[in-house]
C-alpha cells in the first residue's frame, strides 16, 4: 500500500534565476522601485532605538514591560495574523479577535488583510517567482528586501481572501490601519510606562521603538531564516526548514517544514518538547474558553510524511553502498568444476549456493584462520549460520564481496 | 541488490530462562559453588578503599598518579587484553606487548590467556548459556556475579586460542600471573608514590586499592552496562548496545553494538566524535611507530549494517500507519455512475483515476472551501497537481483516506 503514495512532484514550481543573474537596473530605475514608506520605517527605527539606548537608561520595570509587550505584539502576528487569520487553524471569540488585531497592528507589519493575502500567496507559490518573499531570491530579499521595494501586483500570485473580506473586524482594522498601528506601535507602550511608573522616555524608546525593531526582525525570520537553516523531516522538495534556533527567535514559528506541510495545524512544533510559545498561548486560551476548534492533522498523516522522508534518506544512502555483484549476473560453476579448482589450491567456499573466493580474507578472518579453513572446498552454509558460529549481520553482508559464481550441485545438474 | 542481503537470523542463540525460573539451590550447594578467591578480592577491596579514603588524606600528586595509573591499568585491559589479544585488531612491537601484559595484570582480572578465552567465548556465544557472562542472566551476573561463582567448564562455550598458546609472552604472563598481578596491582603504585614523593599510604590506598576497585567496575561495565543501555544502530538481534555513558565509564568500550558486529576493528567509536581513549591511544602509538597494521572494517561494510537497521526501523514504523484502502481492493465506478451520484449531491472528486469522497473534508480544506469545490464532480488531478495549486506531499498522502472507488471512464469502458 505504501507504493500507492507517490512523493509529490509539484509542477507549478518555476526556476528562478539567482539575483545576480537577473537583468540589472539603472540607479534611477532602482530608486523608483523603492517603497519609501516601508524603507524609511525599517531603516530609521533601528537608528532611533540605538539613540534611545544610548541616551535613556533602562529601568527594571520598563525592561519587564518591554519584554511583555514584545511578546504581546509579536504574538499578535504569530497567534493572530498568521495562525488565526491566514490559516484559520482555530476559532476565537470576539474579544480575542479584536485584541489580536490591535496588538498585531502594534507590530507595524501592515493590516491583517494585506499580510494574510501575501502570506497565503507565499504558501501557494512557495519558492516560485509568484511567492512575494521567495527564499530563492536570497536571504536578504525574503527577510525584508521584499518589503522595501514596491510590489508588482501583476507578478505576485493570487490568493483567496473571501473569508477575510467578509470579516467586519478585519475590514475595520484594514480601513483604520494607520491610526491603529501608530497608537499601538508607539503611543500605547509609552502611555503604559509613563502613566504606570512615570518613565515616558523609557516607554517610548524601549517598549515602543526598540521593541518594534526586535518584533520586526523576529517575525521576518519566519520568511528568511526558516527557509534557510534546519532539517526537512517532512518534505525536502521545498525550502522550509525545521530549526529550534529559528523557533526561539520567532515565538515558535521555527518548525517551518512542518508548517508548510500542515499549514492549518494550530501547532508549529509537533513535538511536545519543541519551543512554540504561540502554540502554548493558543492552548492556554482554549483552557480559558477564549478560543476553540483547534485544528490538528492526525498523527497518522503527520507520521506518513516523516516516514517517507526517512525512507527517502535510506534509499539515497543505499545508492552509495557497494552491495556486491548481483547474484543474477554471476556465472555458473558446476560441482566438478568447483572441486577441480579447489584441488588446484583455490580458496573457495560455498554459502547459500554461491561460490565465494575468500583467498584475501582468510588471514583477516575475525574468528581465526583455522575456523574459516574448515569451510574451504565445502558448502559451509550451516557452519557459517550456527553449527560452528552464527555469524553477525555484518558477516552476512561481508560475504557478498567475495561472490564469484552460482554453484550448480550434481543433483541439480542431473 | 539490497534484497540479496538477508538480515542474519542466527540459529545458535538458545533461550535462557531468567534467573528466577532456574532450579533453586540449597545454601550449602550455593556456598560450594562460590569462587572464594574472586569473591573475597572483589568484596574486600572496596572496603579497604573506603577505609583508606577515611583515614589517609589525598595529596595532589597522589591524586594525579592515581588518575594516570587508573588509565594505564584500565587500558592494559582495553588496549591490551581486549583489542590486541582477544581480537588481534592491530599488531604491537615487543616492548608494547610486554607493557600491556604487565599493566593489564595490574588490573587484577586474571591472566590475559584466561581473559581472552572467556572473551572469545562471549563473542561466539553472545546471549546464550555458553556465554560466560551472558547479559540474559541479568545485570548483576554479567557485571561480576559470574566471577564470584566457580565456572563450569563443561557449560562455557569453547573458543580457539591457538594463537595465544603460541605466544611466549602471553604464556609467561599466564604462568607467573599471581606475582605479576600482586606487584603491579599493589606494590608498583605504592612504590611510585612512596619513592617519588614519600606518600606510601596514599600510594597504597589510592593508586593501589581504590584505583583497582574503579578499574574493576569500569571494565566490568563492558559486560553489563554495554549490554543493557543504549542504541542498536548496527544490529538489534542481540543485546550489545552503543552508549556514550558506557563509553565514558569504560575507556571507550561503550560502542558495543558496533564492537560485536566488527570485533576486529581497532576502533569502538566509529564516529570521530565518539569518546574512545583506547582508540586514541592505539592511534597515537601508531604515530610513534610502536604498533602497526591497525585493522578496520571498510566504511562500505559498516554503513551496510547501519542502513539495514534504519530500513528495518522505517519498515516497522510503516506497519503502524494507516495508508488508506488498497487501490486493488476498491470497487469500480463508471463515469455514468459517477455523474449520477454527483447530481444527487454526493461530494465526489477524481484524482489519479480514483474517486474520492471529500464530504467530510470540504470545510476543513486548508486552501478554503471555494477552491476544493471547483474540483467537485470532476477529474481534479491537474488542478490538484499544479494547475491551481501544486499540493504538498502531505496533501498527496491525505487523499488516500478518501478513496471509495476506481474510476472507469467512458473511453475505457467502450
Ligand atoms: C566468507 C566466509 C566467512 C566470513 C566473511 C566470516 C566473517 C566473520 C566475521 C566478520 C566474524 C566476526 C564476528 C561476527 O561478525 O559475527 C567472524 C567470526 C567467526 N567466524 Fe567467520 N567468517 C566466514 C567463515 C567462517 C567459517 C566457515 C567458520 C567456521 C567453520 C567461521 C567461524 C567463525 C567463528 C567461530 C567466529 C567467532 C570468533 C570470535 O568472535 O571470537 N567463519 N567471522
Ligand atoms: C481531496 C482533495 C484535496 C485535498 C486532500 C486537499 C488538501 C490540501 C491541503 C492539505 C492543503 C494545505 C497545503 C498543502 O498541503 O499543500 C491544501 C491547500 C490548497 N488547496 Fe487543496 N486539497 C484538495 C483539493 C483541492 C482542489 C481540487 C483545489 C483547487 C481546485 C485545491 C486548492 C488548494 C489551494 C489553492 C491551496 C493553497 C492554499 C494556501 O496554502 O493558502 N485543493 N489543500
Ligand atoms: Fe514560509
Ligand atoms: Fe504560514
Ligand atoms: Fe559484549
Ligand atoms: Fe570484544
Amino acid at each position: 500500500p505504501f507504493d500507492n503514495q507517490p512523493i509529490a512532484k509539484p509542477t507549478n514550481r518555476r526556476y528562478v534565476p539567482p539575483t545576480s543573474q537577473r537583468k540589472s537596473r539603472t540607479v534611477s530605475e532602482f530608486l523608483k522601485e523603492i517603497n519609501w514608506l516601508h524603507a524609511s520605517l525599517l531603516l530609521t527605527t533601528p537608528v532611533i532605538a540605538v539613540y534611545g539606548m544610548m541616551s535613556v537608561s533602562l529601568t527594571w520595570k520598563t525592561f519587564v514591560w518591554t519584554f511583555i509587550y514584545y511578546h504581546m505584539t509579536g504574538m499578535g502576528i504569530t497567534v493572530g495574523y498568521h495562525r488565526l487569520y491566514s490559516h484559520r487553524s482555530y476559532k476565537a471569540t470576539l474579544p480575542i479577535r479584536i485584541l489580536l488585531l490591535l496588538f498585531g497592528a502594534g507590530a507595524i507589519e501592515g493590516s491583517c488583510r494585506w499580510w494574510s493575502r501575501d502570506h497565503r500567496a507565499h504558501h501557494r507559490y512557495t519558492d516560485t517567482d509568484k511567492d512575494p518573499y521567495s527564499a530563492h531570491s536570497g536571504f536578504f530579499w525574503s527577510h525584508f528586501g521584499w518589503l522595501m521595494m514596491k510590489q508588482d501586483p501583476s507578478k505576485i500570485g493570487r490568493s483567496n481572501i473571501e473569508d477575510l473580506n467578509a470579516d467586519k473586524w478585519v475590514m475595520w482594522q484594514h480601513r483604520n490601519y494607520l491610526p491603529i498601528a501608530f497608537f499601538f506601535g508607539f503611543v500605547f507602550p509609552t502611555l503604559v510606562a509613563g502613566l504606570g511608573w512615570d518613565d515616558w522616555m523609557g516607554g517610548y524608546f524601549y517598549a515602543g521603538v526598540l521593541r518594534l525593531v526586535t518584533v520586526h526582525h523576529s517575525t521576518f525570520f519566519v520568511n528568511s531564516l526558516a527557509h534557510f537553516i534546519g532539517d526537512t523531516p517532512y518534505d525536502d522538495n521545498h525550502s522550509p526548514k525545521d530549526s529550534i534556533i529559528t523557533a526561539i527567535l520567532t515565538f515558535g514559528e521555527g518548525y517551518h517544514n512542518f508548517h508548510h506541510e500542515f499549514p492549518t495545524d494550530y501547532r508549529n512544533a509537533y513535538s511536545t518538547f519543541g519551543y512554540d510559545p504561540s502554540k502554548w498561548a493558543i492552548k492556554l486560551m482554549e483552557l480559558l474558553g477564549l478560543v476553540y476548534d483547534l485544528n490538528t492533522f492526525s498523527k497518522n498523516e503527520i507520521q506518513k510524511g516523516m516516514i517517507q522522508m526517512r525512507q527517502k534518506n535510506v534509499e539515497q544512502l543505499k545508492q552509495v553502498i557497494h552491495w556486491g555483484t548481483a547474484i543474477e549476473s554471476l556465472p555458473e560453476m558446476t560441482e566438478e568444476d568447483f572441486d577441480a579448482q579447489c584441488k588446484q589450491g583455490k580458496k573457495y567456499i560455498i554459502i547459500d549456493s554461491i561460490v565465494l573466493d575468500v583467498e584475501t580474507f582468510i588471514d583477516e578472518h575475525p574468528g581465526g584462520v583455522s575456523y574459516i579453513k574448515m569451510g574451504l572446498g565445502k558448502d559451509a552454509t550451516k557452519m557459517f549460520r550456527g553449527e560452528v558460529y552464527g555469524h553477525s549481520n555484518a558477516a552476512n553482508n561481508l560475504i557478498s564481496q567475495f561472490r564469484i559464481a552460482r554453484f550448480i550441485s550434481k543433483e541439480k545438474n542431473n
